[in-house]
């Protein structure tokens, strides 16, 4: 028997939301991309950034309501609340780390700003991958190829963040160092957040198949 | 039929503990706003700070021990365990935020200091109410109300951190630069800590609603 | 009845795994002993803690696939998850500061840096005692007094991050402030880890004693 055949109409509530987040990961981190592509105008693609996660915020908080009202869930409920939380710091440490942007007035951003967005874009979209899967379990093998490129990318992160160090430390500014650090880490955090979802992803493949 | 209908009288230690921990918090924050409105005898304030932060910890441990003890517990276990250690966040980064100003020696604070603890203390006031609330959930919508105030505060805590942040780097002192950057993220913590309580808040509120 | 009676023989595949966990955190701390112990090599001693530290890698998720596709566990699978978590964490936070010596391209590290070596390393025997007597419960005291020691060296772990702040801020190299901070940082959290290992083991004996 599959997952597939135990879902109720209402499960599909949650199926949607899912793919709701994991849409939204993906666009934030394709506004990133914009971001440093051409860096003009920077307040204003931030102020649409920050829309994207507004939305995202509202369908964080609909999955918990539903989660919280829901006595029979299609997955485990610490599951769903692990899957849920985890796509929600993504987009959180995506908006945080472009904030910073404005805060500390950067002027030109680096190359390794631009490789960690298209870092966790490519993890944002092997998630919205894995997560349209979801719904069926059809293809276990899909989520599983999913899971291990999310690894492997959260390892590009942490490999992009200690070169990223290394040149920045060639600077004698210490205030533009702590500056770029601080960036540097948050988008960091937002690819081990992908690699939560990955966690997630994997745990929920095994329960349940 | 309420939630009330259901407790037995050991479920009482269970509130006691939670309108404890509670108490700590909103003691432990007004303390913090002492220190900043009259920056004098910081360290004798500091111990008194850290004395309460002890007994913090003390009903932490007991609230666990309780948990883990109790086969049938008036809350998901799940609930209080996030409740307890949320709440006990709260004071884990009052407490490490001021010690920094010994350990950074700062001589002299700024506004966004008292600005940050003011906001951690109208959250840990919410906080107060809203578990004050929990032992019969006749008030629904004073919980409700409470939830939606911390995370308002939330926000303005966010924001705090960015004027500050901006305001920070405007100096050319590098080392003093780290010191506050320091000291105003330990007390976004705490406001973040805030808010998760506030979401355990909500999800106890639509589960047994 | 003790917990024993109800182990089956795939349990030990369990406690077979929390101990390689446990292991392997004695054993990355020893390395990082070694490196400050005798600061020469610090690039082939690194790679070698690397190497230990894909092995907990490894353990870590032969730990979660047996937790999710084992219907009967021998402990809670909240607790096993936190277990394996908290352990793999230990690790992660060891090889992280360890790896920032070689980002940052330290040329002499201080005696804080061994002392917060040795407190970990004395943090990860006492794990490793505790989760010896995980198997058959039959000695609770001594679980009991791992955790305690555990406690009091996290304290230790935080009053060397207080020492060594203060220290630091002497120096008026900025740049120099930045890199051992962060150091020192990771290896706080690495005693932290272990302090959360202390948590679980403590409601492991609560709740099945």
């Amino acid at each position: 028997m599959s997952l597939k055949d135990l879902f109720t109409p209402q499960d599909t509530v949650f199926f949607n939301l899912f793919e709701e987040q994991a849409e939204i990961a993906r666009e934030a981190s394709g506004q990133l991309i914009g971001i440093f592509e051409d860096y003009t105008n920077v307040e204003a693609k931030y102020r649409a950034l920050k829309d994207v996660e507004h939305k995202g915020d509202a369908a964080t908080h609909r999955a918990f309501d539903e989660l919280n009202r829901t006595f029979i869930t299609p997955l485990e409920p610490e599951e769903i609340s692990r899957l849920v939380s985890s796509m929600d710091n993504v987009v959180d440490f995506i908006d945080e780390g472009a904030r910073l942007l404005l805060t500390y007035d950067i002027k030109q951003p680096d190359h390794f700003m631009l490789d960690f967005a298209k870092c966790i874009h490519q993890a944002a979209h092997e998630i919205q991958i894995g997560v349209g899967c979801l719904r069926t379990l059809k293809e276990p093998e899909v989520i599983k190829g999913c899971c291990i490129e999310i690894n492997r990318l959260e390892n590009v992160a942490d490999e992009l963040l200690t070169a990223a160090l290394k040149n920045l430390f060639k600077s004698t500014d210490p205030i533009e160092i702590i500056k770029f650090k601080d960036i540097y880490e948050h988008f960091e955090a937002a690819a081990d957040a992908c690699e939560e979802v990955a966690n997630v992803l994997s745990a929920i493949l095994i329960r349940h198949s």
